[in-house]
């Protein structure tokens, strides 16, 4: 028993925008936009599927794919400073790199599950779906105690910054709004767990190419981030070169010159 | 990627004194027993579990080890008469063979995780344990549309059959009350999802060697499973043979003879 193996096959894949580690969300949340997963064909998942649509939410298990490796202690995206076990948090670097993420259903085409919500990458092997049964899977009110101390901040966008998303938005990059209304909730300016520095007069956080400067205002027991601007991570100079690897240069310069 | 196989290895495995599959519950909720998580030793996993003490509730993600094929179409133990696909219901018969349960903790000994309210049987490989984040795992109210057509039955016990059982459990049978309370609660007489007989005047279903006989009352909108009798399913001939294959014939004859 000791050194049982247990083999599955993937049932399908997920296919979204999301592709960096980074990007998925903390925990699966409608800020993060749609996804897709793909079954595979040939093994009647077209039948497994009836009744699917009537279901509201889902359950997804797949697996962390990017992930190779574990540590027993590791330090959780918020709520708590220091280390704890990896089977207190929802690290995705786990002895099996199994997750599992719950989903709106938004409609089924044959064997393309269109989903809302999810915290997976684009490729992750899922493994299963389950139906949500409120029943037995909701308990409200119930986090570790580690998380119950953590603090929420209000994420509030300038008029400026509103546009700028809007303007991404329809030029195809729909992740930012999400990424920086989930980045910014909690701890806005821990840079051991994000991708953020302290400015002169403030903070920037990186999402791929693109940048947003903010600035953290308490006051009493309200905790504001005041989303300030959105910025190019491209120097003058960079936008003028050909090269192109993240094939974003032009969305860059047009967003300059709008 | 088509033929892509993953590999896991159990970090433990689960006891209980759940042994047989109809013994476990449809979901899982406190009517069942509790039940320890034994993990592996060597593997630092008493560092992995650091800070888990402050969770109210666990997920545990395991295989259903009894299970080793699976069909597109099921019919769930409530809520639908037609059978269903698979990915729209719970059924532990699916094309990888995982499970996730949410539980209670009740303490942590070392590498042994006490748990209650386990639909798990003795013996399942645990792949997983994560805590439970309200934020990202509790949606009340989200049912399966095939589920929440499914209505209610009160269980009551008779004053006998309250005293029959707090006599089994005094005596070491401490499943058979939740098994009543939890068949019995949808659907009681649906002989196609339960062991359960239609007889002259009721119906009675089994656990294990033993026998409950009850009578289904609908009155209006109340909708009650008046239980009536505690009684052993073997018959005195049998009782009186040496042989006991389940060595539970000593507390048979107790039970009939107190």
């Amino acid at each position: 028993m000791a050194n049982e193996k247990i083999e599955f096959t993937p049932i399908g894949y997920f296919r979204s925008s999301q592709v960096h580690p980074y990007e998925a969300g903390r925990q699966p949340d409608s800020h993060h936009s749609e996804g897709v997963i793909e079954l595979a064909s040939g093994q009647n998942f077209e039948q497994a599927l009836t009744g699917l649509e009537g279901c509201d939410r889902l359950w997804i298990i797949f697996t962390f794919h990017h992930n190779q490796h574990w540590n027993p202690m590791v330090l959780p995206p918020r709520g708590s400073d220091t280390k704890l076990g990896v089977f207190a948090t929802r690290s995705p670097y786990r002895p099996n790199n199994v997750g599992m993420s719950c989903v709106k259903l938004k409609r089924i085409d044959k064997l393309k599950i269109y989903v809302e919500g999810a915290d997976l990458l684009d490729g992750s092997p899922i493994l299963d779906i389950k139906p949500y049964v409120a029943y037995a899977d909701s308990f409200p009110g119930s986090e570790p105690a580690w998380l119950s101390s953590s603090e929420k901040f209000t994420v509030q966008f300038s008029e400026a910054v509103s546009d700028d998303l809007q303007y991404l938005e329809n030029h195809g990059l729909s992740q930012l709004r999400g990424f920086l209304l989930h980045q910014l909730e909690y701890e806005p300016d821990n840079s051991r767990k994000k991708r953020v520095k302290a400015t002169d007069d403030g903070f920037v956080i990186a999402y791929r190419t693109w940048r947003a400067s903010f600035k953290i205002i308490e006051s009493g027991d309200i905790k504001t981030v005041a989303v300030e601007k959105i910025f190019s991570g491209y120097s003058a100079e960079e936008l003028q070169a050909v090269e192109d690897p993240y094939a974003d240069k032009k969305l860059h310069r047009d967003f300059l010159n709008r």
